[in-house]
């Protein structure tokens, strides 16, 4: 029995989510279904985590074990023949048997786009969130440093999570602008649920003037998702890269 | 009688291009009918040039004659509250009463993106041309000098088209390469019929080493459109800007 690890890419504009649905439809019910007309087998699809309705990836991972002969090269191939042109299998390498996805993954990095112009963008509708206020980038940019390292992001998590430790190890959280657009690059050990978008939501408030940056470790200290800012809408979040430790 | 500039992005994906046609919806026909409904105005929209079916843009210009009195500043929310997200209108100026968004155009600047990847994008799928063999930048480089200055492009122009001549001054063609994307920007007084994407798969033959960038110049002097590469399709092709002269 193979082990095979996929690299997808995926625009989530059209979908509910990755996470098979009973009522909707999802990247992971679309990649099982090509899976089992290309391979014969049918199989479950173990992904890196799931992502929301409306959410895209460059780099989301899952992985399936099969009896296919197909070369690892040509597997992306047959499986994109029979995906929708929103749903991309970029990569397919065979990994070891014990191999898991989820489990095995050690980081993940995901971008944030805003879109900050008066005006909403006809392009990059669906691959941004609008905002139309003024924003300072660089007091989003100090904001940054204090959410960055290992910290209970309490604060950032949807109510109703149940997870053991809201301690995660934020390695990477860099703002840059280019034009109209600003990009949040975030890398941490794991995610707490939302936690990506009300980080976002948190820098837009700094740089809107209504949180001062200094102001984010009081935020993190009350661990009460009331004190951070908004949780931004799924358009202008993308899972970038999912990371494996060099034994997997 | 008011002279009102717009400027217009939008995302071609879903229209028959730029202009009015019969029995296709056009961009330019969506934005008259807001115009009238938010003006009342029974309006003709001078645009400053077609673009094609599936041609995007950032920075359309088109003029229109109006009695409304509603302020420039506002009149951009007032159409956008009447257009679907896929077309906005970026900025509303009330210019002279001679004004014309085709006439007055002194040069117009244009984007042509290349997705170059094995495998195609799921995100930029609209949004770029997929070109899955590997491309050689440098000589694609070399190349557009080549094409850079005041010159016949009878070679770049599509057949059946009859313009006076064919002469044009292309006074910027630059290409660079960002990870998979590959961006042309190209700057000229004016282009003929189809002239960015002949120019781009001419520049993409080139990449995969089919023409040495020293024959543009044998292709230029054959004033032949076979000599050059293949027209690329119209979802790479972006309308940047449309510049106009200090007395305007």
């Amino acid at each position: 029995m193979r082990n095979i690890l996929l690299t997808i890419e995926y625009d989530g504009t059209n979908y509910h989510g990755w996470q098979r649905q009973k009522n909707a439809v999802s990247v992971q019910q679309l990649i099982e279904e090509s899976i089992q007309r290309v391979t014969g087998d049918r199989v479950k699809l173990i992904g890196s985590g799931r992502t929301d309705t409306g959410v895209h990836a460059l780099g989301q991972r899952a992985n399936f074990k099969s009896q296919t002969q197909i070369p690892a090269e040509r597997i992306p191939q047959a499986i994109n023949s029979c995906l929708p042109d929103d749903i991309r299998i970029i990569q397919a390498i065979d990994v070891k048997q014990d191999f898991h996805a989820r489990y095995d993954a050690v980081a993940k990095k995901y971008r944030y786009r805003i879109y900050n112009n008066p005006v909403p963008s006809a392009i990059y509708r669906n691959h941004s969130c609008f905002v139309p206020e003024k924003l300072n980038v660089d007091m989003m940019i100090q904001a940054c440093e204090y959410m960055t390292g290992e910290k209970d992001f309490s604060s950032f998590c949807s109510s109703g999570s149940v997870v053991r430790s809201k301690i995660r190890n934020v390695k990477l959280l860099e703002l840059t602008r280019q034009g109209k657009m600003i990009d949040i690059i975030i890398q941490a050990d794991g995610f707490l649920y939302k936690m990506v978008r009300s980080i976002a939501g948190t820098l837009v408030e700094v740089g809107k003037g209504n949180i001062p940056p200094c102001h984010i470790e009081a935020i993190l200290d009350k661990k009460d998702r009331r004190y951070a800012g908004p949780t931004l809408p799924p358009q202008g979040l993308f899972l970038e890269e999912v990371l494996y430790g060099s034994n997997s």
